[in-house]
């Protein structure tokens, strides 16, 4: 009656996934538009940054060389023939004993080679005078110091952050190549699920699975389509999973891949005749969590309760889509921290708790069976213990995966 | 000639700040649209969950008085009147030697009070034998066992997480009261820069820092206005300041603060009358960040140069925006992590670094002078150096402010 799998380790698990990742192609967008995305294309300098020398003061540009022998008795006079501020080109060329005033990121007058900052001068309009001298390239940000052209600056597979658009619109970039994002479907099954805005009936919950799988998807910058639900009634379930498998890249269903009567997702995925990469983790929650390919296709046959379901998304689905966009970096952020107390419960398998994590300790989120949906609600990590292991006393060092750190923190404490 | 200005302390500066926010009030969105939003309800359970008993597991619910003194030599045998997968009610009330099949997640039956898992029976179709007996409410998930209903699960004020949205789906919440987000108009000064699309031209740079806080705002969900760029001309500079202030709640500009010939924000603030809550901050880079009010608005004068123009935004912006949508959370989460190379220069104000942070050390991110691009490219952190500290050496612990944590690891490592 009960049939048989074989768990397989989760580092295993997640690599029989990733091998299958198949590439979704490129696009253009707008610079605009190109956070949160994943570059396609090596990103490289186009010019030297600086493109010129410049100021990296407010002050006066002069010739060093005229600056020679100044000092507090001997003060050299420089008469000022020019002004100009950041994005001006003086037209003057510099004799001995002149100088310009100049504003940051301006480019050195020709003929000069340092610059003197307003507080290291006396200034009476039409002229000033120094009181020290000033070496070759003082006080000058040379051209090229901080990138030469042609510099590789960032891989493709980079995702796209903030400091990367600077440094695209830096560039000219105003179209950026980027990996095209998955269509992802999902399809909450079960008859015991009703729409989030039906009234409760006796023996049914809201489907919460499928508004949390978009959810999750929404934080990668990645829409979807939703399939409603299901009946659990085989033949009508193998229709819609086969359409909707047809519609996507990824087919992510929730529920129906245990061993019940009604989990009718291991026949369908065979009269697929989709591959089974693995139907039974070492994990807990979600040992059930199965994953298959058809045609190419992904099909993520997550657990239906919420806990294992979300962890499955995390674990499997993120990495499986970031390979699919050519992303470099296709795993959870894993950090150390302090349990800030006591997890009683032994490990049999690898467990994953949701967590609060506060960059120093993290705390279990409360009741964390399968199904808690209280957990769910808090949290920003995942605490993993190892399978084997048993219970972790407060104070003990373990390691946790970061889940984004879109909320930060209650307190400033800098 | 040079304006004398007395530094805060960032703490002081970020405190002076968050007093000045004004709430926005609150919007209603499709619980699909929520993700990313500042809850503006506190969220209460509408029904326990679980909402009635269920079943746990896969198996046979029974009366547990009818399982005692069950033994493997004496095994107590059930006959199988129903069976009932989740999302349907049985019928039946189950009577004494009877048991209805059940799977996970189906309530329990009238009668039963204990759920007798397959792989503790022997099966024979029409009946099922048991080797020991059951307590009462044993293998059942009790109503109300996880929440209660009326129970407060999440506090106004929090981030709309893919967690959330599970409760909020389990709820029943269809529509959900989030805060409205600012207007937010971003304006890039100086005569030195060009559009990204432009060719470069000589003493001029193109325009990095509009695109990239147009990216630092997208990243908190939060879409902006953009004002081309003003000339370095005070009348017409003030002109589009006035303009873009009155269509925004939040007008961001760069450049023009420092106290350079062509800095003409100190001036525009004031002719606007503006309340200038600081224009010195003891911090590098970015020193020079002055925030004012005017009519309840907020003008943040970011500083020109890319690094401090970024650390700004993070450390002012981004918590202004978040006080405005009442949000608890304020600042960067913040954590410590060893360095992975030396820092040697002194800080006689707080430092800010651009970081490679890897969940257990951090590297700053190369060349980190101010207007250094190739250290922007890079970085998922901020190294937080405390003023009137001396260089760090590798193996310190040092302060660490997360940026986001979009991106991954490229290993997995569990």
């Amino acid at each position: 009656m009960v049939e048989h799998r074989k768990p397989i380790p989760v580092a295993e698990a997640v690599e029989r996934v990733i091998k299958k990742a198949q590439a979704l192609g490129t696009q253009q967008v707008a610079l605009g538009d190109s956070y949160g995305r994943i570059l396609a294309e090596p990103l490289k300098a186009s010019h030297d940054v600086p493109p010129f020398n410049r100021s990296p003061y407010d002050g006066f540009a002069i010739r060093s060389k005229d600056s020679m022998g100044a000092s507090g008795e001997n003060r050299k006079r420089f008469e000022v023939i020019d002004h100009i501020g950041a994005g001006a080109v003086s037209e003057k060329v510099v004799q001995e004993g002149q100088a310009v005033r100049i504003m940051t990121g301006a480019p050195l007058p020709a003929g000069t080679d340092a610059v003197v900052m307003f507080e290291q001068t006396i200034d009476s309009g039409s002229s000033i005078t120094i009181r020290k001298p000033f070496e070759a390239l003082e006080n000058v940000s040379l051209q090229g110091e901080d990138m030469k052209r042609g510099a590789a600056i960032i891989d493709s597979g980079s995702f796209i952050h903030p400091g990367t658009v600077a440094v695209l619109a830096t560039f000219g970039y105003a179209e950026v190549q980027v990996a095209k994002r998955p269509v992802v479907g999902i399809l909450a099954t079960g008859t015991e699920l009703l729409d989030v805005s039906e009234p409760l009936q006796p023996g049914k919950i809201r489907n919460s699975n499928g508004p949390m799988i978009e959810a999750q998807l929404a934080r990668m910058g990645i829409s979807c389509k939703t399939y409603g639900m299901s009946v659990d009634d085989l033949d009508e379930s193998f229709n819609v999973v086969k359409a909707a498998a047809e519609e996507t890249d990824i087919l992510i269903t929730t529920g129906g891949v245990s061993v019940g009567d009604f989990d009718f997702l291991p026949a369908i995925y065979e009269r697929l005749g989709a591959e089974i990469l693995f139907n039974k983790v070492a994990m807990r929650p979600g040992s059930v969590t199965t994953v298959a390919v058809a045609d190419g296709k992904y099909l993520f046959g997550l657990s239906g309760n919420p806990s294992a379901c979300f962890t499955g998304f995390e674990l499997f689905v993120r990495p499986a889509i970031l390979k699919m966009m050519g992303a470099e970096k296709l795993y959870l952020p894993r950090t150390q921290a302090v349990l800030a107390e006591d997890f009683a419960k032994p490990n049999p398998f690898t467990r994953f708790i949701r967590a609060s994590y506060d960059g120093l300790s993290v705390r279990p989120a409360g009741f964390n069976m399968s199904n808690a949906v209280s957990s769910i609600a808090r949290g920003n990590a995942l605490i993993v213990l190892p399978g084997g292991t048993r219970g972790y006393q407060e104070g003990a060092l373990v390691d946790v995966l970061l889940l984004g750190v879109e909320e930060g923190t209650a307190r400033w404490t800098l």
